[in-house]
């Protein structure tokens, strides 16, 4: 009776082994002072003015007659007009219905999978890759195929052409600007995936939780920006990563009307699901993302965004003065860098943390192609990235 | 590509055609004011004292000395344990272990069947049923079998005795006190269930969300007052109908540590999917259920349901002067009863909507055995139920 996929969960010790190695070296090195730039977690704090929308909202709710019950399992009208007007400052037209608010991009992404027929589809997965899209997938029972990523490609990989005469529908995940890499597609190379996808009548799902980290006026910041996406694409966001919503839990996706597939709206079938397996997100932090994606709101939280990545220069400064090939920094708060001398992962972690007392974490983690490599993050604080960057000068 | 079991899920209709001939009605009497009893949403605010520890906990958030990232995906251990010591307060040894804190009772009910294999496991479902047990099992493409529930069982089934040689595992859904006939197990009737289960290897999703309506002794307030539960039941519980938190979010389950099918541990595999398919519910709600679980947060909410209860009992009284068959009320927000005079539950609904003006749910609407019945709700103003009931005495 137990659903068997569960047993071919890749066990992931990756941070368990990082925290375990690093605890370690403490106990044998009391004096010194270990630095920490492996987790991929912000670190800055809500802007008020977010904040405090959701704890006016609460106070709503402590009165009878301000008081509310169950609210719409996609969104309260209010919350996915705001993502629709955040869209239009892009120039990008988005229909408030087309929208969904739920409790996170990973819930989103990985709930999104059970509208695809587990026999008749096939999932595309970078190497290496955020764990989630993969995880999700094998507990499903889906097909993977993975999408190699390597120098060569800069990270950025182009549609498999053997998957064009697939007898399974595709769906593809994209992460763009990605996580681990930090690498980001460019509008043309986007524009690849898209015909790709409208060809082969593919889906991308399209992992959109950094967007707002571009700097590179190539890259689009959404991939609505690309001719042709509304009829293969889904498109998934955060406030995690942006207005520090972590811990506050809040994300959104894009469904196009005109995505369809099988004859069938893609936007209706995940609206049912919604409506049948959730009971919505909650009416005081939608509070919070309306104001959070309001012009006031983003000046605030992009004042964190320019935070980390002051810190993101500290860290590239070095790299590009050693000639170190890296990908990310310019539109991510991750650095993703070769290690020197031709170290593997493991290897480069333990001389890092044993000859500079800091702590990355190991590129092999996220995937097979990923060894050789290693991640370092921006979210710890400016005066422990500076101390960092100071000791990596001995690199 | 798509998953074809979307489009086996019914079109309900329920609620849309009790609004649509209450439109109609409205349009056609304008004069008439139409009193409304039939939806399962409570309507009395959040106590101060939980709304206030919401509101400390997003203050913490502005501030980077208090700010938090992602938090524990099954819940932080203070909101765990607060969940463990309201247990102990029934006399209930549960470890904090065991609790899994979410977004809600209908999503880790609609998730939980993620654990179960498609084509070894069949679903058992009462008839009627609130919809999300079957809906959540049509997704995933499981065998479903149906419990009558009729007033000649007093809509609380027995085990089934085909099911005990049945090749498939099987997994039941009770929910009790029931949504939507307010009929609550004895302990005697749920010992026979957990037997059921313990013989047959069965596993029982226990919805108790309305545990806190209880009043008659002989109903247990939880699955783990039945000797031998913790070998095959998972509880499911929720803070919707007892703090007011259907728009606020967050439910708890319990999986204890001896529940394990072909040899895997149930608690262990439901980690594993909440670790990589969801990020831990919202920091400041967890807060909030820490206090509405102390006893001065029960105090308060408990004030709501002596409010709904008041309600209750306006109309029981007047079906009990009436000699109506009924179940719920007594331990339910829920009234359940039979439609007079052999009417059918929409005959019922149009008769009572022209005659009386007053809104309730047909019962047919929840499944084939529930024609000829008819839900009420106490979460109605006690003035609105009060003049409804009033007018009910004529019926």
């Amino acid at each position: 009776m137990i659903n068997k996929n569960y047993s071919k969960l890749e066990k992931n010790y990756l941070f368990t082994e990082v925290a375990r190695r690093c605890d370690e070296f403490v106990a044998a090195n009391p004096g010194k002072r270990v630095i920490k730039l492996g987790v991929g977690d912000v670190t800055r704090p809500l802007a008020p003015v977010t904040a405090d929308a959701i704890i006016r909202a609460m106070e709503e709710l402590k009165h009878a007659e301000t008081f509310r019950g169950y609210g719409p399992e996609v969104g309260y009208a209010f919350s996915r007009e705001a993502v629709a007007r955040y869209y239009a400052t892009r120039g990008i037209t988005v229909d408030a219905d087309e929208v969904t608010v739920g409790d996170g991009i990973g819930e989103d992404i990985a709930n999104i999978v059970d509208l695809f027929d587990i026999h008749e589809t096939k999932m595309l997965v970078q190497n290496p890759v955020y764990p989630l899209y993969k995880a999700t997938s094998i507990i499903s029972g889906f097909e993977i195929e993975y999408l190699k990523c390597s120098k060569e490609n800069n990270f950025t990989p182009t549609p498999p052409e053997n998957t064009e005469n697939s007898n399974k529908g595709v769906v593809v995940f994209l992460c763009s600007p990605n996580n681990p890499t930090g690498a980001a597609f460019t509008r043309d190379q986007l524009q690849k995936w898209v015909e790709f996808a409208n060809r082969t009548n593919a889906i991308i799902l399209y992992d959109n939780a950094y967007e707002r980290y571009i700097t590179d006026n190539r890259c689009p910041h959404s991939i609505y920006e690309i001719e042709g996406a509304r009829s293969c694409a889904i498109e998934f966001n955060s406030l995690s990563k942006t207005a520090g919503f972590t811990c506050v839990r809040m994300g959104y996706n894009v469904i196009p009307k005109e995505l369809e597939r099988d004859g069938i709206q893609l936007l209706t079938i995940w609206k049912q699901r919604q409506t049948t397996k959730y009971n919505g997100a909650p009416y005081m932090t939608q509070r919070g993302l309306e104001i959070a994606l309001s012009e006031e709101g983003l000046r605030e939280s992009d004042k964190n965004i320019e935070y980390y990545r002051r810190n993101v220069k500290l860290i590239t400064d070095i790299l590009d003065s050693k000639g170190i090939y890296y990908t990310g920094g310019v539109n991510s708060p991750y650095i993703w860098f070769e290690c020197p001398n031709g170290m593997k992962s493991w290897e480069f972690f333990d001389y890092l943390l044993n000859k500079f007392n800091v702590v990355g974490t190991p590129g092999v983690g996220f995937g097979t192609e990923g060894e050789g490599y290693f991640r370092l993050t921006s979210f710890g604080s400016y005066e422990d990235t500076a101390e960092a960057a100071e000791r990596l000068k001995k690199l």
